[in-house]
């Protein structure tokens, strides 16, 4: 595995060893059958109502970063390519193999969350990793890889490239407003109310104004908050709300699509003194942390077709209003 | 059809009207059978060997951008939109409905990218249009939406993001530099040699450094040439090593894959006294055309894992020695 660097639009994309990239199949459910206990668990979360464990994160078995040495950044004339260094877990959301984020209780979400928070606060002490991703890939069009209900997370050592264009983004607006650009985008949606899908607590569930595929939906924290481990840390009642949420906006998801991609965008890594190699040294004010969940949809044709520009057949007005009206 | 403006990531969303997005089905090809006379011609070549044309444009049947009347970006507290406008328009590439450009005289392919040139050129006299793309999505992993062999162009009142992050980089180096990182890019390529894909007269096809999928081939001019349609225009003999570069592209991309993307990306519209809007004024040193091909994969699910990050399971110099040893 080895990063290389784009040089015209200067992301990192991680390129494979040739070899077939295909799983061994074992017997049974990696994560819950007979051999799991193979598995290398890096955490578990104590389990709720007699269970051994709630939520657990183990090693991916076909990890793309291995977290041993050093990056080794280095020049081939105008190209840049480093050593794929960096953390690459499954997160198993629960122990039940059909215990998934939408059927399960509020309280057993939570511990996924809970365990989310307690990956990134553990892998921002390591100073060479410059951000830490968590994602979900449910359904077959969005390249679902277990059959058990699993998130993954990445820690790398850039930041990947959509995050960077968000950060630049909030410390642009924030540096001509002083406000966060989140927090505005919040207040508007509240005040407008065509695109809110829920709001419960300190958390609101909005379809973003500009979508880049039907029902694209984020959530947010209402009040500001950069760091989504932070929040999981302080505000112990809260999480219980977000779970509601996020559980609420799975279901209504999947009345429309079979598949979707979640995506926790949190800050980047704030270990390092400098903004050199990637890293980007956050204010706390100019950042909000979000998820975003992006459903694939099965007549998606025509809304890829461009590929440089999206194009969504649906405004987000429509589709929150169908999200809302779903029977559940 | 509207266009709005994604505030965190700065890049232009083309929304539906909510309706179903599907074509009428007509009785046979809107572009050769029985019902291609309601077409909407635009533009024609004349015929080669007895035909009545060679390749020719017409207006969209579903056009997302239409050529009336002003895009009235207004805004909306934190959101701008405006109106889609623009043009639509489908390159029928060739009279045959099995004329694909891989399976052509080369003879036909030159007459399409001649087309293709045509259509940029008179499209850019328009001031209130900043960008014209010519893409082509081949097969149902693609997105595909015509039997007969087409590509796309539109034409529209924004830069498109990807472009846009070409255009700064270009800017970027070539400010330090002095130079074209694309010619810089070309010229290493040549010297390395384990990514080129063809050399031909003026023209390489080559593997970039950092692929975002697997096989993913660009083709360049070898001389510095900002605009696509310029190259057209001034050098008639080499279009015809273009074609034939394009043709073997094509042909060793589909023993590989049966989708791909292609995406054709010329220098911005230079009608306009200023960078404002979106924008880009080029010096015709910073930018480089060039055309894209990202074949869609079957077995692509581990490749589109991280939404934020390409991963590329097989490495550009591996995919290239693959394709090159193709037998066609």
């Amino acid at each position: 595995m080895e990063l290389r660097k784009d040089p015209i639009t200067r992301s990192w994309v991680i390129i494979g060893d040739d070899a077939a990239d295909v799983a061994p199949r074992t017997s049974g459910c990696p994560f819950c059958g007979p051999s799991s206990g193979s598995a290398q668990v890096i955490a578990t979360l104590p389990g709720l109502s007699g269970n051994l464990w709630s939520a657990r994160s183990v090693v991916h078995p076909q990890a793309l970063y291995h977290i041993e040495g050093e990056a080794g950044r280095r020049g081939e004339g105008l190209y840049d390519r480093m050593r794929a260094v960096g953390a690459h877990e499954v997160l198993v959301e629960n122990p039940r193999h059909d215990g998934h984020l939408w059927n399960v209780t509020d309280g057993e979400v939570e511990q996924f969350l809970r365990l989310a928070a307690l990956r990134i606060q553990d892998l921002k002490r390591d100073s060479r990793l410059k951000y830490v991703s968590i994602f979900k890939n449910h359904g077959d069009g969005a390249g679902q890889e277990f059959d058990h209900p699993t998130s993954q997370l990445t820690a790398t050592t850039f930041v990947p490239r959509r995050v960077l264009y968000e950060l630049r983004a909030g410390r642009d607006y924030f540096q001509s407003k002083e406000r966060c650009v989140f927090c505005d985008i919040i207040a508007q949606e509240e005040r407008q109310n065509v695109r809110v899908l829920e709001i419960r607590g300190d958390y609101i569930a909005v379809g973003p104004f500009a979508p880049r595929v039907p029902y694209e939906t984020w959530i947010m924290p209402r009040t500001h908050e950069t760091a989504f481990e932070s929040t999981a840390a302080s505000r112990v009642g809260s999480l219980l709300d977000l779970a509601a949420v996020l559980r609420h906006t799975l279901q209504r998801i999947l009345t429309v699509a079979e598949s979707f991609h979640l995506v926790l965008h949190t800050s980047p890594n704030s270990q390092h003194p400098s903004e050199s190699m990637g890293y980007w040294k956050t204010l706390d004010d100019d950042y909000h942390w979000h998820i975003e969940i992006m459903p694939v949809l099965e007549a998606k044709a025509r809304s890829y077709t461009f590929k440089e520009t999206y194009y969504s057949p649906l405004s987000s007005e429509s589709a929150v209003k169908r999200l809302r009206d779903a029977k559940l």
